[in-house]
């Protein structure tokens, strides 16, 4: 991170956490630059950048201003979920389908979509690398290109993983089709019928599809909206249930934008070894941190080779790719020969063009950008739902990715908000469909990942609207 | 099929068959343009194609003769397996993943591959389309185009079943990772674990793979090396076994190169129709026929929808692309889920460029091309095997795709062969892969899809030589 972005951040968190309230004046650029030993410039353009966000505002000859407009945020969620401890056998894919398809109208605001906008992407540039790349196939890297895949491309994965510190050999890199394709076979891997899996309370309903699809058993574990999974209730889960693995997000987590602490991940990977529990890791949110560096992946705490990592470059880098990988420890071997008799290979065209792009450089400067912009979309967006929804609501503030999950006032129902909203042309993600159980029944995850415009602010306002006439007809108030 | 290539797989079947013999004088251009009321054009173009594949030699101012490098093909095998009756758990995959991997390894001569030469495919052309369609990529194509797929990629699809008589609506079909992902998002579909399923005797390795990883069971079905899977046979397999599905491939069968008639590919539909058991078609091979047109898939026969008809483009267009699809009937919908909740959609980018060259045309030349190929080295390898394997050696005479299946003398082993031929550096493909009893122990399956070159004639002498020694002193003999 630049230096006019760590003091851009540290500025916007003391707006945003209510030091600093709309009309203060901000700190003059000889001040700040005299105080902080930094160039008259790099102060500026912390400024341009949150004006650029519309935090600050310039009065002409008398300095920059907290802006009007900067509004109080709803409070976050505190509280860990309790699911039931039971392990239940999940029935819930064809609901989760039903409320999915709903939403994937044109033109329907995205409230509820699992993709950020495709605009944030360098889709031209990685054309180019596509089309450089395929010029110079060679006629039999359509046969050698077999799983585990490409190996310049799951050389540039590893050589990504170690500037972060992270050791993971080129050869345990399994190329797929997505992260989702690599969940997928890693589950396979280590279960079979009728075995338990742990996940998160909530957890993201594309993993209780695959439980479902592989008839496998869920046991849903409290999980902190800040902090991740709670570990004592892991210990106790393990110990009463046997599971076969544990499938789990410690970065951003879908739907809670969780960000568990690194000596948390070092104790989950601790714990999990010594109860012999694989850790199916799904990382796809790691690399969209608003904060200073890459949080570490509960990989980089694994020495026996238990941890199934898996990522992809869907959600930082190129959606409808589909390129994902998996780093399987121990298993790595098994997820290959799963991949050989499932899809084979991932399409050697792509993976090339990947590699080219990953090669030539420009990812890293792609990222601060998109980083950059979700944290400001994260800003107006919240701001937006502390804004228009009732009292007694509460939502996250997560430090990455581009999820809030939304805890509405008690006695408001998710899925009739989701029908409402539908009917008004925006979609929503209701909780229950990140349940076995069905519950969350009074949350939303809502997506800010898309460029924040007044159809989107109308969008929010109407959906307010909706939860409070819920609210206050259902009796429901702030609980 | 143009008049000359008529002409020439006439000839070419009468040299194949005796009925001419080296050194037969062919009739006159004058002749032929008389009887067969063709132009004298038509008649120098098929001797030309014919004396390019060798069967034919011209002689100065005496006109064309047999040549006589023409060799005696080995005898087909006429009866059909003999499976046992069971319904069998299958454990075949890593004996077939010790195999498959041991051949992979370059410079060996691939005639235990899988796969056709990738040199026959115009991957310069596909690249082109791909580069140019990706320049013209729309980015919200990235998330409209997932399961079932690119709506241009399945129109292109569709409309080439029309052309072939097939009504296949858009709408049914589904995009997948290839053929492989649409037979598993089938099979999975449409089974539970423990659950019984028919397949050819030999079948394809894979198929035994997939039914190994879903914890299915396998009942292997007599199978004629021409007419392929005995109906009798399977309708008193349905009455014992009453399996969930029937998985068979009717056009070029993988590994004996049967190919259904249109009469039995009839009453198969009808029959499985009145026991209510999906078939899972698998015609990755239906473009690649030597014959006058493209054989129906079993699809065609269809009323009920039963029929889960899979194909892709791999063998026959763009290897490396992996671009399948799966027209699944009235199992459409589950199969979309299926795929939703696995690898959710296959690469955007790719899906485009395809439907971008299918649009654009010169598919049917290519694969016009790719036919006169393979058909051209079919008959050069088999005179080869003919030539070098010793007496008793059976070898069927496909009419389509790139396999011929080898019954060596009985006291062969195959997987010696293999382990011998791998040493000479050489891969075949033995015959025990081929099924869940390792049934087959003295057959081969020979790749003749890559083009025929001297180290080819040197694998096929020196196989032959290996073949020759070991039924010398295992005291084999013809059967």
């Amino acid at each position: 991170m630049k230096l006019y972005e760590s003091l851009a951040a540290e500025l916007a968190h003391s707006i945003r956490s209510g030091v600093l309230r709309a009309g203060d004046r901000l700190p003059s650029i000889r001040q700040v630059t005299a105080n902080r030993n930094v160039s008259a410039s790099t102060v500026f353009q912390a400024y341009y950048a949150l004006e650029a966000q519309g935090l600050i505002r310039a009065r002409q000859r008398s300095g920059y201003f907290v802006a009007h407009g900067v509004r109080r945020l709803a409070p976050e969620p505190d509280s860990s979920s309790q699911p039931q401890e039971e392990a239940v056998s999940v029935d819930i894919s064809d609901r989760v389908f039903d409320v999915l398809e709903s939403t994937m109208v044109r033109n329907v605001v995205p409230l509820g979509s699992a993709f950020p906008s495709p605009l944030l992407f360098p889709l031209e540039r990685l054309g180019r690398a596509l089309a450089s790349s395929i010029h110079q196939l060679d006629p039999w890297s359509t046969v050698d290109d077999l799983t585990p895949g490409n190996a310049c491309l799951r050389r540039q994965i590893a050589l990504r993983y170690l500037a972060e510190g992270l050791h993971i050999h080129t050869d345990e890199i399994v190329i797929t089709n997505g992260a989702l394709e690599a969940l997928n076979l890693c589950l396979a891997a280590v279960t079979r019928p009728g075995d338990a899996v742990l996940v998160e309370s909530p957890t993201f309903y594309a993993a209780l599809q695959s439980l479902e699809r592989m008839q496998l058993e869920a046991i849903e574990v409290p999980t902190h909206p800040r902090e991740g999974i709670e570990l004592a209730a892991l210990e106790r889960a393990i110990e009463r249930h046997r599971p076969k693995a544990c499938w789990l997000m410690t970065n951003f987590q879908n739907p809670l934008g969780s960000l568990m602490p690194d000596e948390k991940k070092r104790a989950l990977v601790e714990l999990l070894t010594r109860h012999n529990v694989p850790l199916i890791e799904d990382d796809v949110y790691g690399e969209l941190y608003f904060g200073n560096r890459r949080p570490a992946p509960a990989k980089a705490f694994d020495r026996e080779g238990i941890v199934m990592h898996c990522s992809s470059f869907s959600k930082c880098l190129a959606p409808g790719y589909r390129v994902g990988w998996a780093a399987p420890g121990q298993y790595a071997r098994a997820v290959a020969r799963q991949k050989l008799t499932s899809t084979l290979t991932s399409p050697v065209p792509i993976q090339l063009g990947l590699a080219h792009y990953l090669e030539k450089g420009g990812y890293d400067k792609h990222l601060r950008k998109l980083r950059q912009s979700l944290e400001a979309q994260q800003t107006v967006f919240a701001q937006a739902i502390g804004h228009y929804f009732p009292p007694g609501t509460r939502a996250t503030r997560p430090a990455g990715g581009y999820f809030l999950w939304v805890e509405m006032p008690d006695g408001v129902d998710a899925l009739d908000i989701h029908k409402h909203a539908l009917s008004h042309g925006i979609s929503v993600a209701p909780g229950p469909i990140f349940s076995a159980k069905r519950a969350f029944a009074n949350c939303l995850r809502l997506n800010y990942g898309h460029l924040w415009d007044a159809r989107s602010e109308a969008a929010v306002a109407t959906l307010g609207r909706l939860v409070g006439a819920y609210a206050g007809r259902s009796g429901a108030g702030p609980r």
